[in-house]
Formats: C-alpha cells, sequence, structure tokens
C-alpha cells in the first residue's frame, strides 16, 4: 500500500514521454508524406505504377533490421511499414487520377 | 524526352530521405513502446485495465490538432494512433496474462 500513490505519478511522466513522442512521430510522417507525394507525382508523370514490390520488398528487410537493432518487434514493424505504405499508395492512386482527369479535359 | 533521365536520380534522393524517416520511426516507435510497456507493467500492478477510452479519447484530439499543425491528414493520423494502440494493449493484455500466471504460480 505504502508505494501505491507513486503509481500515477509515474504514469503521467510516462504519458507525457508518450506525448512528446506522437508529436515527433506526426511531424515524421508529415515529412515522410512528402516525399512520397513527391514521389506519386513523378510515377504518375512517367506513367509508372504506383506500387513497387520490389522497393517494398527492400524496404521491409531493411526495416526488419532496424527493428531489431532498436528493439522493435520484427513482425509488428513490418506491419507498421505496409500500414504506412497502403496510405502511400492511396495517396499515389488520387495523383494519378488527378493527372488522368487533367489529361482528359 | 529531355528532362526525363532526372526522374530517377529524384526518385533516388527521396527514397533516401524516407529511408531516413523511417529509421527515425523506428527508432521513435522502439521508444514509445518502451513507455508503454512501462505502463503495462504499472497497470498490471494496480489491476487497472490495458484501454483507457477517456484517455485514448484526448490522444485522439490531440493528435488531430497537430496532424493539422504539420499538414498531414487528420483522418489519417487517427487512423495510425489507433494501429499504434492496438499494439499497445495487446502488449498490456501480455504482461496481464504474464503477472497473473506468475501469481497462480
Amino acid at each position: 500500500m505504502s508505494d501505491e500513490p507513486e503509481a500515477p505519478e509515474a504514469l503521467v511522466s510516462l504519458r507525457q514521454s508518450i506525448d512528446n513522442i506522437d508529436a515527433a512521430l506526426v511531424y515524421m510522417l508529415a515529412e515522410r508524406f512528402k516525399c512520397t507525394r513527391l514521389i506519386g507525382e513523378l510515377k504518375a508523370a512517367s506513367g509508372l505504377p504506383a506500387a513497387d514490390p520490389s522497393r517494398e520488398a527492400v524496404q521491409i528487410s531493411r526495416l526488419r533490421r532496424l527493428a531489431g537493432a532498436a528493439n522493435l518487434d520484427a513482425v509488428f514493424a513490418e506491419k507498421f511499414l505496409k500500414f504506412i505504405i497502403e496510405e502511400v499508395i492511396r495517396h499515389h492512386n488520387e495523383v494519378a487520377a488527378d493527372s488522368h482527369n487533367r489529361a482528359g479535359q
């Protein structure tokens, strides 16, 4: 019972760290999507497909390696990258559709 | 045709940026899961439930605000947080099950 009141304080401090990390993640993701948006425009302009399975395979194996070094679950790291790539492909397809629509006008 | 050869170079450069950002994301996520793992242990020790809907609601509204500032799609930011929280709850439940198993020994 004596050390019970410390739990909320420790929780608050850990939650503050999580909030800081989440802010960093949001800004990192925004920067990542800036890059992929530019890639989408390049791909649409060159008529390249939105998805690129060979690039994805390289990314996944690299990320699994990095996850090992960071002590992050490799299965989760792969799931995370696929989650992001799904969103990227959605953007790419939007860009391609826009550019197709503009070409048709 | 004259500016076609520039596309691969621009692509390579953008992909390098993405690889750098992904490494940062992996290390950030590893740090985030370190925090949530500690929270999971605190929660299990205090018999608190793994999920905390009121905390999640605050996190989601904060993240949507941050996403706006970062020019990141707010719907995606929310989806992203839910994706991470799902994994966190999976960890918390594992920790709770472990501590329950130890208590039963």
